[in-house]
């Protein structure tokens, strides 16, 4: 039985300043709990229906019981989904490293779909690290976490000032530009910063001073531009050395 | 000034079922607007504030000047962007050639934006012909067309039975599949079709039976499956002799 403080408390988990007070984010469907259960994420509390937890032997956190009707209430979902984590964000004590390694650097990226897009196809492409400037939409963001069906667990994230960072790294740093070099004949990389820019705006004029390799996907047609994930996934998978 | 019966007949354009009935479709925004305008689709009636209007000298069909209340009550959007088109749906008469060009063919594709991203790609590429099972979303949906960011206007989008029309067609079928060949060392193609399966469940048994070569996006990481338009982004490049 949900009490209705409960209730509330975990409704009010959609807003961002209630979020980022309490260091909490929710995930919703079998996938993500599966996906968190068998992560470094903290679990404060699993919420799931009598179906979902027959299911289930046990769980390495606290699980109760909820009816259809209260689950409904808690989901962001159209259709809630069975189960509902109340998870603790995580903190990256450490700088990230870009020596020997991939990293994606988004600039500005808006659309919570799109950021969770991208976690995924960096986590398919075996890209653990993702450096964020402050204005990307926030991780934790409901529509973020359940976009990325799990890969949040696998990519570790950073917001930062992301200038002051260029300026120590020493790696390639890949820009998506006008008249770059075709993505598909530049030599492949095991190292180096792939950087995706704003939906309407592209890079910012701060971060393009740090590009020391642009690249460009051959357009044949007549379509303006790309989703910024699509190009996400079609530079990342045509860079890496497959 | 927009009548009572105006409105709700767009209104009622959001019903597949109408859409249907009176073969007509809508579209919204400055970005769409211009794609259509400069299209071989018919456009109805151009309905857009006065901003809009006193931007354009003349329009090659009837124009309405409307308040931002009213456009607003006929927008499927969130927030209504200036002007909104009511078109006629377009009837191609020819069956699909598949020989000398690339084609796409969607199996079962449910998600409208995903739809309208994948007619977005093909056209980047220059694939201007998508074959479609007669179960995919329907093209006409307003958040296909709207994703299609104005791409609909060059591509053309059949709804057919495949396996009917494949049985007829002798140029390679290429599907993505477990333990296919890698896309990034397949050969080059300016020929073939192009398979794409459901979200969820892939490509049907029907379909594979068709297929004469299988693509594998390699994976290097833990994310179990990519977005069914970002897989479309990744082969699509990948193939094309770019």
């Amino acid at each position: 039985m949900l009490t209705k403080n409960e209730l509330k408390d975990i409704q009010s988990l959609c807003h961002k300043k209630q979020r980022d007070e309490r260091g909490l984010f929710v995930a919703e469907g079998p996938k993500m709990a599966e996906e968190l259960l068998n992560s470094n994420f903290e679990i404060n509390q699993l919420y799931a229906t009598k179906t979902y937890l027959e299911k289930h032997e046990s769980f390495n956190c606290p699980a109760k019981e909820v009816t259809e009707d209260e689950l409904q209430k808690m989901s962001n979902l159209t259709n809630a989904n069975q189960v509902l984590l109340v998870a603790k964000q995580k903190e990256i004590e450490h700088i990230p490293n870009a020596e020997n390694r991939i990293t994606l650097l988004l600039d500005a990226i808006q659309d919570p779909g799109n950021m969770g897009t991208i976690i995924r196809i960096a986590d398919w492409f075996g890209v653990n690290q993702i450096v964020c400037t402050i204005d990307c939409v926030e991780l934790y963001n409901p529509k973020v976490v359940q976009s990325t069906m799990g890969s949040i667990s696998r990519v570790d994230v950073w917001y930062m000032n992301v200038s002051e960072w260029l300026s120590h790294i020493n790696v390639p740093v890949f820009g998506a530009m006008l008249n770059g070099n075709n993505i598909y004949s530049a030599k492949k990389i095991d190292e180096g910063i792939l950087v995706i820019g704003n939906e309407g705006k592209g890079i910012s004029e701060e971060i393009k001073s740090f590009i020391t390799d642009a690249v460009t996907i051959p357009k044949l047609g007549g379509a303006e531009s790309l989703n910024a994930a699509v190009a996400t996934g079609i530079i990342l998978g045509a860079l890496r050395n497959l």
